[in-house]
């Protein structure tokens, strides 16, 4: 399907940079070369094209994995590291049905929107009106913002919906949120939970263990990326060391 | 939806074990306690039943992750924190076609198939019968074997397919796959391969380099555990170091 | 220096392990062999012997790792990793006076008298004699309880000793022995703790601020194993997770 | 006692940065304040001194450590974290007769000069006469070059030393001295190699192979720093992911 007005390319230059674009009548500039972005139009995914000066661009659809790592974010940022296993742990699929509380930039958000399918929804919470903005935005570039019932609203005492497939906490006081949370989900579904600090982790873990739950778990999810010569094999010199901790469990209906 | 005879559920006891059975007339034993199987049809997800003891048991519908640690295996594991991961970067999602060699005892065929949904299809290419008949057991117990097209080939030249969203190499020697899952797959769309070597990880860099391929990227992804008491909170004292090096890439039509 | 009874030596055989051994009148035995060990007086580190079935032993002089992971243990261990950066940051070297407290089986104390040298002293509290009476055995095997002063005194408002070069503190609560230790350090020179747990690093952080200390650091040191295999080289697949937080800080006269 | 010119120190400033200075007629300026070094003179390591604005200094004694993270260097840095391991696993300590080559800009030379003592000897070869004139200065800091036999030599087919209790070796082509190495070492004694890539980990290993050493050992020491907030306690958000693999092996007379 040929590429149109206001599609959204990864354009990537042949010194190894990416860019997230939408395409529009504007001139988009590298160092090296410059092109109007409505030259993209009726081009295709998978294609090349070639800047004023002559050098080569490669049009390539986005996944996630690029969203994830490009979005416009005002909040802290959740790692694709992460983001993997927290789909994996919450059982994420096509046709569930997902809180999250609080979406922050919508980085999670677009995660299940775009596993949970046409058949599924995602309800985020968000207090910060300015976040959900920008969360809405960044939804709507991935095409998948329908899939999602956004809530201006600070959840204190119990969540709007109940039966739900799984819940995902990311707020400074997510204890707070335990009881809501269990009272929400369904018998033997998950929980998880995203905390930076270890008071925290240990705030959540006494709060978790009033409710009945099964199967808890904390870890931390570390990342090593590798230079890429064969001739001299070895990780990057830097890595990041810490994004948080997470924390599963399941609900079940009496301990 | 009421339990019935032949489905899976996971059992847990009031110790914290759990345990991924079949519904059938079969007495299940702990040590403390018995129950026959078939007195769960009937009953439903997130109930708890009693044992002929009085022990309390859970019985939870199973997630993918779940069957992921407790699935029947033959072969080498991979683990859920690589299969997250992966499936990000291979970017997979409800609808996608994707291609796996090989198959080996259907873990990662399984999260596969879980997320494509009944829109998409998995390719799942297998040299050894003995594996791949494990492989479609463990499928039919998650309910979506049929998702899956097994094909009991050792590779060699080409795949049978073209323009598919994504293919994975688990195998010795994925550098003899690495033309053909290029001529494979859509422009644009990406390559992931596991190794266990660095050795190997260097022969797969050395063959890349050879054909149009962006965005190279090697990874380790390490998990690790923490205890759960709040009062003395800490990591797990051992964990796993090592499972492989995960290398991904994306196909473009030319450099 | 022709051995002779009551050394003691590093007894490896052919198969790849080691035992650390007293030489005297005793009959050593492995799976496929047996030696007297009196059969090794005059024989010389590096030399070899051959057992009764003709099997070879290597004679090695045993150095202070060792001692370290062979010697008999009571208490939680102190690893080799976290040794060695301990002796740095405690800026252990020859004339140096260390206190610790508590001694526990006496690792880090053979550490410290080892580097120390005869112009060094080393001050070991420890309250549980059962402790310290086999952390003077480890000692006298490595020819060095001559250079530590064992005091089996449970440590409560003060040390006894003042101007010391440096002290470490390996017991249940060290944010007591705090302020102890800030009052028998020499200015500028620093205290070194290990906690196993994040709660009490939390206790130690809070109680370091109420004094005069400078360069506060807490550090988690982490070794990864690799297989010795050049054709397949990869790391271990199991390593050790946690074995404890370390932390040190340098007294200075005030804020 | 009191400081002359000509001494260094550890020059601490209230906001928490650290300088590693000589004591001579000179201004120091920090952002905040400055003074006259010379005025340092007389004074004692663990004194407070006070700038012509009235902040406050603190005059430490440089510690190793200090000395390892803070001297001028050229080459590429080993870190603490390396050299604490690499002093127990060479089993250095005060009398020992150590070689390492190539000495670099002496980080390791300090560290080893350090620790054997006035009755120890380091011997350093360096090929490059630019990196060892500055080897040479940072040890005259520590005051203990006289400890250091300094050789501008490549080595190439064999050292000039025989019998010495343990070698260390950080070049680029370490495997073409595993032989000359135990020709050189005592029988028992212990090797050191440092490389930072996997290639040349498997290069030393095949060669290491040949010759008769026991104990062969690979490993990575990762150090993990925490920030200092008791009431938000967690890791640093980066972390040094790779410095290098750590090779260590002990010679014996034959296999």
């Amino acid at each position: 399907m040929p590429l149109k007005q206001g599609d959204h390319v990864l354009l990537f230059t042949s010194d190894g940079k990416s860019y997230l674009l939408e395409i529009r009548d504007l001139v988009f500039h590298t160092h090296k070369d410059f092109i109007n972005l409505a030259k993209l139009i009726n081009k295709n995914y998978g294609d090349i094209i070639y800047g004023e000066k002559g050098e080569k661009f490669y049009i390539l659809k986005p996944t996630l994995y690029d969203f994830l790592i490009k979005i416009e974010r005002v909040t802290q940022i959740i790692y694709p590291k992460d983001i993997g296993y927290i789909l994996l742990k919450l059982d994420i699929s096509p046709g569930k049905v997902v809180i999250e509380c609080g979406g922050g930039s919508g980085a999670l958000t677009s995660a299940f929107a775009y596993i949970v399918g046409e058949e599924g929804k995602v309800i985020s919470y968000e207090k910060e009106i300015r976040f959900q903005e920008i969360a809405k935005k960044n939804l709507k570039k991935l095409g998948i913002s329908h899939r999602v019932i956004f809530k201006n609203v600070e959840v204190v005492e119990k969540f709007e919906e109940t039966e739900v497939d799984a819940i995902f906490l990311d707020l400074k006081t997510p204890w707070n949120l335990i009881k809501p949370s269990w009272e929400a989900l369904k018998s033997g579904h998950p929980l998880g939970i995203l905390v930076p600090t270890t008071n925290q982790v240990c705030q959540c873990l006494t709060e978790l263990e009033k409710y009945p739950f099964l199967e808890i778990e904390v870890v931390e999810i570390l990342i090593r990326e590798y230079k890429l010569n064969p001739e001299r094999f070895r990780p990057e010199d830097r890595m990041v060391a810490h994004t948080g901790y997470l924390i599963f469990a399941k609900k079940v209906i009496q301990k």
